[in-house]
């Protein structure tokens, strides 16, 4: 007898789910529920709607009902949601949403992909207006574009700088609208640490849109927003975009046990506690194998690789469970930025001891026109030398640079491993010491204590409480901008005035990207200077910090000029 | 008292052991000769001068001398070349080859880099004349295209379809000259197998470059050059690029072993027979960790490790030496091109049981404006399903995927691994089922016996072996053009068209990336069809084999019409 499958959920769990069980067993009765008007479609595409880089609405529908039945012999069933399960009965029962009417349907495996819902926290005030959306599937998008042409907006609030408060932000201000960011936290995108996130500010900022963090929506009123801290935003538009939950209202009722982080608790075959359900996707909490702690993960990739796997297990297959590292990036107007595994803040929360690297190489060689400045962090574990995370940002291949590591991390790589890593090389799309094998030598360095080093964010307060700070740069770059005070000793005249440098204290160096100050500062220490710190990320790194402190945060500045486009 | 370090050749390996040892020790003293007039200049980037993507030859040279003495404390000594090594007693004999004088110089270790030559056959009448070029360094290079512009020179014939060849013609063709490129082999840039190198060619022919293959240079005139086949190919200038031979000579005169490929042999610390020399680069041989045996490779890469690491041992340092796998990528037009490992013809060579697959995903989501389909052939051992080689060519991030698939081979991966790879993914970067992950789920399927396979290059013989072939895709798709007497079943179709299916011979299936003919295979598989082969590569694959062929070797066409640009 041919095998029922009903699918919970039509996107990119449900949708993989059904295709894969039906590759398994060209017999079996698939039907997938979607509550929504739409199956398949490409959330994470939803953003780009707005600007048309994605022209049409339709555009985002990978798949229609009619090529589900046609291609896949799967009965994708739209507007139809599943309101309730009974395991003992192996029934669900079936509320058409346009009809109210409802039915029960027979399973043998029941598969949940339900999703995660944006949070719309009711204690901000005005939250329930007409012109508040959050941005979830294809009717919102086309809501916000319809309400947006209607009523001429051209003032948007865009609450949240998470990957879709950043894409809205980015396709709103391509279709000309005014666009502010709010963000509650001291930095947009979490699964970037503040240093690396502080490129992303200015970024933002430089592209007109009113960045404002530290500071949280508090109310929404007809034509602009107030945030926490009082600041009146214009907005004929708001968009909230400020986190999701996982979607487990029908998982609780019908007793389907929860993880501590609230998703849907499932084994390593994706099973949840009731027999012959399974669960995928944003509304499970899956298991970060570097923190070896459960957590949520809202990517399109993992969901589809979970749902692979929960169909290979209905099919008594082995399956391969290796938890999650998360790996993501994002384009932010002429920037790209790429991430995997874990930064640093992820790291103090878990326990794990680490340090981490910050350069800024070039991702080409410099000659080559198209060259351009990435700036690479990599986080690895002490002492082990085990790669932990990568954080990559440019206008070149930064998630070139996450992917690798992203390999790496998974096969266990360390930085030794990672140092002979032979990587594709020509001028135009690389360097001859990629970028990563530069990183993880620094790192080697950093580790054997052959250097010392102090973050970018620590310049500040070494400024202010008087640190003596050498620029090797050449005079003519010193010139066009440096931090106050800098002592100027050239990488090509350090050895003749070593007198110049104390010994008494600690010295700090930079020079543009940190490589030439590396090199002074590992001269410097077998020339009996004990005390020097190379300035992790160096001029440019500096400049990115302090840039943002400045213009937003109104504090003083210490360069004098910034030069750094 | 202070280390003697000197060092024979002063581009990418040379360069780089002077730099290690001074970070290493302050104190050595560093002396790099080099014949040439320039140290340290960018041989990877010599053909875009060409087209003036590098402005000035002079910005082809990184560091001049000058700057190695201020900088590094290094003296880079320039037209210099050492005749003679007197092991013995730890001296070499330098030539100033502008004044010929020579002197002696004591070293306690001395480094061999000094790179390969081109070949250039004495057997091709006429190699000797003043109109025929190498490409090894700046010189050659500003005499090529002072020549161009001395000689209005309007026709150049490209001899070798190498790295360098290959630039050398895109460069050329940018700057407004006609080129012909003449490669002997069957097909250019041996890194890549035929039925992918078969894209390449297309992208040349499509350039309006006069690619002539299986053929080689014979005579070279005054106006024109002769090919073995008799062919004459109009050229007032003639670049031999057919590849290169290490520059051993010094090294034989003294007694230094070479290995069986002609290059320079090295224990795993990258040391001569001799005491306390060492070398490193294209003149080495070095290990491929892929196929166990000693190989060449001459990439700029693996010279900056190899000095590294045997800087490092000079100073007791413990060494890696994981050999290499060979990574590298070239853009050709519009086209980028990686491969990293071991392709079908070096397995089969080194008698290594493998299987691939090749497919053509999109390397991102296909509504968004800039995506492109990806070719990706991937080499697999068999049984074990470890990861040996990647082949990736599209507009867009081919080089992503190599490297991916080059730390997957360096840390000894599986497609297992693979297929559950976390990768970066937004809709403009990838997909979310990465066409990696993609790759290797297809490839456990072959492993598998889950389908089986033909290969595109297979498709000529098995149409004209009156093969029955069926095309899955939609009319409309299968009216712009497909292989004659293809049977059009769409994959929307073929459950109700069974008794069309013949299931007494062969049944060959496409459609036009491979994606939708793989599941109609499965399903087929699964209703009693046992004789169902998918081809690989489908219809787009086809094509640009057929391409090449109909276009170039006049043979018959079998697809009607070419719509796949």
């Amino acid at each position: 007898m041919s095998k029922r499958v009903l699918i919970i959920g039509g996107v990119a769990g449900g949708a993989s789910v059904a295709a894969r069980v039906r590759r398994l067993d060209e017999q079996a009765e698939v039907t997938m529920f979607e509550r929504g008007p739409y199956v398949s479609f490409s959330n994470c595409a939803l953003p780009f709607f707005l600007s048309r880089m994605v022209p049409q609405s339709d555009d985002l529908v990978l798949m229609c009902p009619e090529q589900f039945a046609k291609q896949y012999n799967i009965n994708a069933k739209v507007h139809s949601e599943v309101i309730d399960v009974k395991p003992n009965e192996h029934k669900v029962v079936v509320k058409n949403v346009l009809t109210g009417e409802t039915y029960e349907e027979e399973y043998d495996k029941l598969f949940f992909s339900p999703g995660a819902n944006p949070i719309m926290p009711k204690s901000i005030k005005g939250i329930d207006s007409k012109h508040v959306f959050p941005v979830r599937n294809v009717p919102d998008i086309v809501k916000i574009d319809n309400y947006i042409h209607d009523n001429k907006v051209t003032d948007v609030a865009v609450v949240g700088g998470g990957f879709i408060g950043i894409e809205v932000m980015e396709n709103l201000t391509h279709a000309g609208i005014k666009v502010s960011l709010i963000e509650a936290a001291d930095q947009i995108m979490t699964p970037y640490d503040k240093d690396m996130a502080q490129i992303l500010h200015k970024e933002i900022i430089d592209n007109n849109v009113d960045l404002i963090v530290s500071d949280a929506l508090a109310e929404i009123k007809e034509d602009c927003v107030i945030t926490a801290n009082g600041k009146k935003v214009k907005a004929q538009l708001v968009i909230v975009a400020i986190g999701v939950v996982p979607e487990v209202s029908l998982a609780k009722k019908i007793g389907i046990e929860l993880g501590q982080t609230g998703g849907i608790k499932v084994d390593h075959n994706f099973r949840t506690n009731i027999k012959d359900i399974y669960a995928v996707g944003d509304a499970i909490e899956y298991y970060c194998s570097l923190t070896r702690r459960p957590s949520r993960l809202t990517l399109a990739g993992p969901a589809q690789r979970q749902a692979r796997s929960a169909a290979d297990n209905m099919y008594g297959r082995t399956i391969q469970n290796k938890g999650g590292i998360g790996s993501s990036c994002v384009k932010i107007f002429e920037l790209n930025a790429a991430n995997t595994g874990l930064n640093e803040k992820q790291c103090l929360a878990a326990g794990i001891k680490y340090d981490y690297v910050y350069l800024i190489p070039g991702d080409s060689v410099g000659i080559i026109p198209s060259s351009n400045p990435l700036h690479v962090k990599l986080v690895f574990e002490v002492p082990t030398g085990k790669i932990l995370g990568c954080q990559a940002i440019g206008k070149g291949n930064a998630d070139k640079r996450a992917d690798v590591i992203a390999a790496m991390i998974t096969m266990g790589g360390t930085l030794d491993d990672l140092k002979e890593l032979e990587l594709c090389y020509s001028p135009i799309f690389s360097t001859a010491k990629d970028p990563l094998n530069h990183a993880a030598l620094v790192a080697l360095n950093v580790m054997n204590g052959e250097f010392k080093q102090v973050k970018v964010s620590e310049v500040r307060d070494i400024y202010e409480n008087g640190g003596y700070i050498i620029d090797v740069r050449e005079p003519n770059e010193y010139a066009q901008g440096h931090i106050k005070n800098a002592v100027n000793i050239p990488m090509s005249q350090f050895r003749q005035r070593l007198d110049e440098i104390p010994k008494d204290k600690a010295v700090y160096v930079h020079c543009r990207s940190a490589q030439r100050s590396y090199n002074v500062a590992r001269a410097l220490g077998q020339l009996g200077f004990d005390n020097i710190y190379n300035i992790s990320g160096s001029y440019m790194g500096i400049c990115y910090n302090q840039y943002f402190e400045d213009v937003t945060l109104k504090r003083t500045k210490i360069v004098t000029e910034y030069n750094f486009k």
